[in-house]
């Protein structure tokens, strides 16, 4: 799907030091399309330009799961993208479109190491 | 892939009441099998029998792009995990022919919700 590939290339997202923090979202995809893959690439790019965005990973695989990490540089930028009003309007179409269920995580990255 | 099938049937990870720990490991992968897929799957079955394990959620895309998430207890948890001689083969095998480039963060779960 041409969404799944926009999130896909995000590839790695290029963090500070720790600390900050990271927005776990694990997602089951229902069949529904509905405008998915344009929100999700439309979700991206918003992200992109909000104070405090860090960066973002994200994997959808075959069987419909998926797993969307985004990096922020404090609990208040979640909180203000998680309050904004076209961010508000994919999460509800998510609850009742898009996702059969969901988990979200806020974590603070204390450590972090690559290859 | 027959890893990539178990992995993915990790499904959603049933975490306890935060505040918990989460391992986000991030993955390119090389083209190089090599045991790839039987390493996955007794890693998560290795994992699992560890002291603080709490669950995994693992995805990898057609690309090879991969994000795999492990919950865990403590630190202490974690860095044992992270020393198991079994893993320890493991991680200096990945470095050396599976991944082409990875990101690890170890990050402390202060909130989580579900759909």
């Amino acid at each position: 799907m041409e969404g799944d590939k926009l999130m896909s290339t995000t590839g790695f997202a290029k963090t500070p030091e720790p600390p900050y923090y990271a927005v776990i979202f694990t997602s089951q995809r229902t069949d529904a399309d509905r405008g998915y893959d344009h929100m999700a690439a439309r979700m991206v790019e918003l992200a992109a330009t909000m104070p405090g965005f860090l960066g973002v990973e994200s994997v959808r695989g075959a069987d419909g799961l998926g797993i969307t990490v985004s990096y922020w540089r404090s609990e208040d930028d979640i909180k203000h993208w998680k309050a904004h009003s076209e961010h508000q309007v994919a999460q509800q179409t998510g609850k009742q479109v898009w996702y059969a269920d969901y988990a979200l995580r806020v974590a603070k990255v204390e450590r972090a190491y690559g290859k």
